[in-house]
């Protein structure tokens, strides 16, 4: 066989890696991390190419092209949502990605990205919580017990400081599913019956529901004062989990608004829907929580730039250690002219 | 390490077996092969999902994403383009592409896209001059020598009978490079001074040259009745090769308008000068060649769908083939809510 030159070898995690990776460095490590590159790439939020997801949908399913750059890199993800593939023994989502250089073009990473994904999303909700939950939050109700939940619980314990999390599912399987997942993971977990047990004395409420329909996981009456809910599920149109009087009765907080209007939460509400952007929060420019009565709520759709920063910290990350091979992606003729002449060498 | 299940493993076809494949297959059986694919499509055109391609720009470059699905299969391709790549030793041009199943969003192909992109464009070329070119077109001028060369020239071979090719670049070696690759291969080589000496007693004038400006390759008094021009390298904006004279004197056969009229010859030409779609032609529902004296040109500039029929044919045939490689690439726990527990239980 012909020798490729370095630059036609591109970098790739596989599965195996990845999962690798993370024990090497350690799930909350890895989780707070990813949480720092991702708030870096908020607070420069403007620089991003923000171009919107390229969707093609089918009766069953979609599948989504995710881009985005920062004028030095180029990032996409290319993930598929099928809710069906759950009772066929599939996942429901699953994702890989690819960082480029813009200044040449060539691909410099190609990754896994479910199990990313899964740490991303994990991040961004508790970075975000960080900034507008209470100070003192030290308990969180985790309502949908799925693929996300233990990230979502091991995130706000590394980042927010979370000691306890009371679990709700519809089905009791997910919920203990989850609760033996976190056994001696350093988190107090309590199994409830109804979500109104759930939210028991928790300050950070997490919604993290499957359905693909207008659901209403949490009802107005049952979200008292000063909690600051992190809705996760509500990430496609008609796809929803809140009532819409929590929405009005809370300070909606968004990663992308053209989009969020679309999938999100606020789908249910009029166009003109008051929310303020994440990335101002984060740059100081607008206020996050004021008051300790106030509801804070981050209506998470999940937004490219997130990838790009965990594709970002991945490229970083893998520099000098075992956690990648290289693949043979790219043709790359001594004379950049000659591809045809490369073909022929190869002649065996 | 843990084993990921068969679900998870994605073929992926490296430089070096899309190499070894095109010598076992050999060329110009795969450019046959590949114009098969290709026609085929053109004539189910209309049940396609014909998402504009999705470029990221920048000072020295783009980056494009080209998805489309026939219901059935997704399939997309990443591709740059750095005019300013080849003084630095790198390819103008690298792509790779993926296959997916749009019934489960799950990817079943990822392979190089650089040489199969210089293949499915020559068969492409040469399928559309069967359809258009004078049936006993048997000599070809091939102006600008570059990559895409000798790839035109064996398409024109294989499925237009070409038997002679006429060279011309300005640069004189490009010439030399493609005479010495072709050297062998049952075309009979003439390199030229001129255009003008090129296109002598050509019946097919092919036009690929890399220029990113409105330049003029072939004039109007260059081109004489009778004959099919096939313009490869008008493929962006601001990027033509030939004369307003000529579109004004051909019949202009295009890919997809909406594309065409940004990025192809007709660029140059009011927004309502009439194309024809080739689709239209090759089902035989509009007329292609209707006379000895007329001038057909096809103004390509390579359509997403010419890209999924290069990735449905790979996907056939390296089935049951040394060609590949399994990829690690998609997280498959048993439990498909147990992502979590399938990353617990890779802990060394």
């Amino acid at each position: 066989m012909t020798q490729p030159s370095d630059k036609a070898l591109v970098p790739f995690v596989s599965v195996d890696n990845m999962m690798r990776l993370i024990h090497h460095v350690g799930i909350e490590p890895m989780l707070r991390d990813l949480a720092d590159y991702i708030e870096a790439d908020f607070k420069r939020w403007e620089l991003f190419d923000k171009t919107p997801r390229v969707a093609s949908h089918s009766d069953v399913g979609v599948i989504e092209l995710m881009p985005t750059s920062d004028g030095e890199a180029y990032g996409f993800k290319y993930v598929n949502g099928h809710p069906k593939n759950t009772s066929e023994g599939l996942q429901t989502v699953t994702a890989f990605g690819l960082l480029a250089d813009v200044y040449t073009g060539y691909p410099v990473l190609l990754t896994e990205m479910t199990i990313l994904t899964a740490l991303r999303t994990a991040a961004t909700s508790a970075m975000v919580a960080k900034h507008l939950a209470p100070k003192d939050a030290r308990t969180m109700a985790m309502i949908g017990n799925g693929a996300q939940s233990e990230f979502q619980t091991l995130a706000m314990k590394a980042i927010c400081g979370i000691e306890a999390v009371r679990l709700f599912d519809i089905d009791r399987a997910a919920s203990e599913k989850c609760a033996r997942n976190l056994a001696g993971l350093g988190v107090d977990v309590t199994l409830c019956q109804t979500p109104e047990q759930a939210i028991e004395g928790a300050q950070i409420l997490t919604t993290c529901t499957a359905d693909k329909q207008c659901a209403t996981i949490l009802t107005d009456n049952m979200v008292g004062s000063g909690v600051h809910i992190n809705a996760i599920g509500g990430d496609c149109p008609g796809k929803t989990e809140l009532a819409p009087g929590i929405l009005s009765r809370s300070d909606v907080f968004v990663e992308y608004p053209p989009q969020t209007r679309i999938e999100g939460e606020i789908q249910q509400m009029p166009e003109d829907f008051p929310v303020t952007e994440l990335w101002e929060v984060i740059l100081g420019r607008k206020p996050g929580r004021t008051s300790a009565r106030q509801i804070t709520l981050f209506d998470s759709v999940g937004f490219a730039i997130e990838d790009f920063s965990a594709l970002r910290y991945m490229r970083d990350r893998i520099k000098g250690t075992t956690f990648f091979e290289d693949l043979d992606m790219l043709a790359d003729p001594d004379d950049p002219r000659d591809l045809f002449g490369m073909l022929l060498r190869a002649q065996p």
